[in-house]
């Protein structure tokens, strides 16, 4: 998919942000300084900064998602930009237009950005390789292939409640990431991320019939024990368990998916006294995770959605080039 | 359910707004005055006031409604907050995400209020007895239970018409609440807000499969017979018939209903000469109420809509101390 | 209809923006100049100015329109409105309210602007003969009658590219106007802006069965042959065939159609050499255009997209009474 080169402009600039894969280590980490200096806007009393003001962003949501569109729009509204929300089930493509021609169509009215969540793998690449010049696109969850904000959130949660990678040095931090890797898009950024920025050991921890085929040549080490998996481990990340995998031939049922690997508190004495919690969520409690664990004091499931406001601004202001740098002059496509 | 403790701080200042049952009159004049400074607002070339800029506001509404909704937005538009609207049907909670799981993700979002409408009582009062501290939560209607914003530009409505409560004096009028009292949960919220005031007479008018058991415990007269109820009325309340009352066991029919108890013209006469009429809309034309008297000279209708919006942006700017006094500091939950 | 009288003010200063017949030859050049000054603001960094700041826009579409709505809610925001997006088919109407008390309600919250689409032809004029003095009214397509913000954009494409009108001066362009007359609302607002504005020689392309009834009387030229139509054109604008047209009485079938009357490269050759090529989009590729064509040089697509919404900015501000000159006093029609 070339991301790299879609990604960065000539000078190693961030252009696009479709994917963790293919990332500069330095360049995760001005996103995570960036997103730092975002932290606090939520806590003020105006909860806004004008970095995007008169910028368009067009969320374009082919999945329907409520948490994660609304975090976005958020963002972009605590930067000031103006948002248009486009159900796309309900719009020309109904029509029969294509997708290209919708998107020819939101360029010409000006949008400088498109968040795009679509079912299908490679479309945040697709849409981005054929853009404007001047179009940014984020990729806000690509079928079973990246959701790079969620797996930046998450490595903002962990530097903020660890203090890894703060010093921009490696962590030897021990992470496991427990569930449904196989289906997972947020398992495959967190696991580019984490190896990108420096881990002592990334696990995968569940079911063969929820892992990847060789899954070991992402730079993982597999577990189906779940006890061996959580063993000394500083952080856990929980996967959503999608209701449609619960029945059916991958799985004997929810209940035995709990038994087996739901994370209770007495699993979690397997782990590090200090131990981190994590969800992407939304949270199936007593399928994956207990109550008293989601609800615990390791818990950071809701530190997670805080920050994803925060990341989610620097993502989009440094796509943009409103944060470290001036914007370029706007190439003068048709005038 | 212990409102009182839930709306308002330890300075008996408002917090939450869930229903009139309990406020003290104090608080409801308070809030009264404040809607006369907004009422302007509405008339000014520049519709907007930064009071409540940099807030984030979600309506979430688990019933639909166009016109409180709207009016909801104008306010806070009007405030110059961020508005989010979540459309609760397509959200997570129907991953099976628990409705308080949906409000810590929000919270976690830094929403600094939520307006809530759900068609079971007590909804609101459950969301305000879990929010964080910071969190304002306003009653945009539950169940049948109350709706207390309604009543409050009812009782606005009828103080610019009359001059009601002005002075801050009680009233010697007589108010009339006609028609379909058991399920409507305007009229439980204006039987409170009157009483509270204070009224020469609080009457209800309606067949008794209309009225509920007991309804003079609330301190109202009961009539039957409409055209003894309306006898020297200073101000009618229609309310709206639903149409699934209007066949089956409550009622024999829309028009054997508009026969007895419809607001005609002839029936107006039996009232004061200066009656005003007033229904919360959206109205039914030759059900409750006759054309002529919804378009008459007497009725504040559109009144009622009118200073809806500046109700709405007292009891919101007032919930969030950001009107007479300076917003506490915010408690640092986490950091 | 008497759009005239409804349309501008006792000094001829647009009021509502109805329909382009009967609106004199000055206003709407007025109003491409206007949309000149804006043509800029979707090339800058900051695309907003504050010519309705403080006003609410209501986007009352009974008919949906992903395409349109977004253009108006575009240039409502860069013009610094606040837009309500009113879902009419969700909304109090299904509850049985009358269009009419759906009005007067948004009237009553004082919105400033309608921007209405609606399947029955004279919809926006009927909603501007009864809305309060103050308010203004875009129709943004009325059954099979007008579309004239689309006709608008059109003349100022053409503008833009041949110079036409630009002095003030007539034009002697050839303009064809290719397919479904009949059906389309767009090529009865152009057909009328042309005229008025003054063109060479304006034609129109179609089977019988997709032309109305004694349409010479528009002052048009009339073929069926679609080489001679074309033949020395300086501009074509090709019309979007509907789907449900596609099969049944009226057309033998698409790929019959696109045979007889599609834009191909080589149809196109009977054109003036310079010719350009438009379309109201969304567009039918294979159907009434080729690829080939709407992606070609001539094609000024998307140069519609892009100047619809300095037109509409245009419209809306010059109604609103912002850009020339200042609002009058708001008549207080019940205070």
């Amino acid at each position: 998919m070339q991301a790299r080169d879609l990604q960065t402009d000539g000078k190693g600039r961030l252009k696009h942000f479709l994917c963790i894969e293919g990332l500069p280590r330095a360049l995760l980490l001005d996103i995570l300084d960036a997103a730092e200096s975002f932290a606090g806007v939520g806590e003020r009393a105006v909860k806004k900064v004008p970095l995007m003001r008169g910028k368009t962003i067009a969320n374009l949501f082919f999945e329907a998602s409520t948490r994660t569109r609304t975090t976005f729009e958020l963002a972009a509204k605590r930067l000031s930009a103006d948002v248009l929300n486009l159900n796309i089930q309900a719009s020309s493509t109904s029509k029969g237009e294509s997708l290209l021609d919708t998107l020819r169509t939101l360029e010409a009215m000006h949008c400088d950005m498109f968040v795009v969540r679509h079912g299908m793998s490679g479309a945040a690449h697709l849409i981005a390789s054929h853009v404007a010049d001047e179009v940014r696109v984020i990729n806000a969850g690509d079928g079973r292939h990246e959701h790079p904000t969620q797996a930046l959130l998450d490595c903002f949660t962990i530097r903020r409640a660890t203090g890894a990678w703060a010093e921009r040095g490696s962590s030897s931090l021990v992470i496991a990431i427990v569930g449904d890797v196989l289906h997972s898009r947020v398992a495959r950024s967190d696991i580019h991320a984490f190896n990108t920025l420096g881990v002592g050991e990334l696990r995968v921890v569940g079911p063969k019939t929820l892992l990847p085929n060789a899954v070991e040549t992402l730079g993982v080490h597999v577990f189906h024990d779940p006890e061996a998996g959580l063993c000394d481990a500083d952080v856990i990340i929980m996967l959503r368990l999608q209701n449609e995998r619960m029945q059916g031939a991958l799985l004997p049922s929810a209940l035995e998916y709990f038994k087996t690997y739901g994370l209770t508190p007495a699993r979690l004495l397997r782990a590090k006294p200090d131990v981190v919690v994590m969800h992407p969520g939304p949270i199936n409690r007593g399928v994956e995770i207990d109550s008293a664990v989601a609800d615990g004091s390791q818990s950071l499931i809701l530190e997670q959605v805080r920050y994803g406001i925060a990341v989610r601004m620097a993502v989009m202001s440094m796509a943009m080039g409103s944060l470290p740098r001036t914007r370029p002059p706007r190439s003068m496509r048709d005038d």
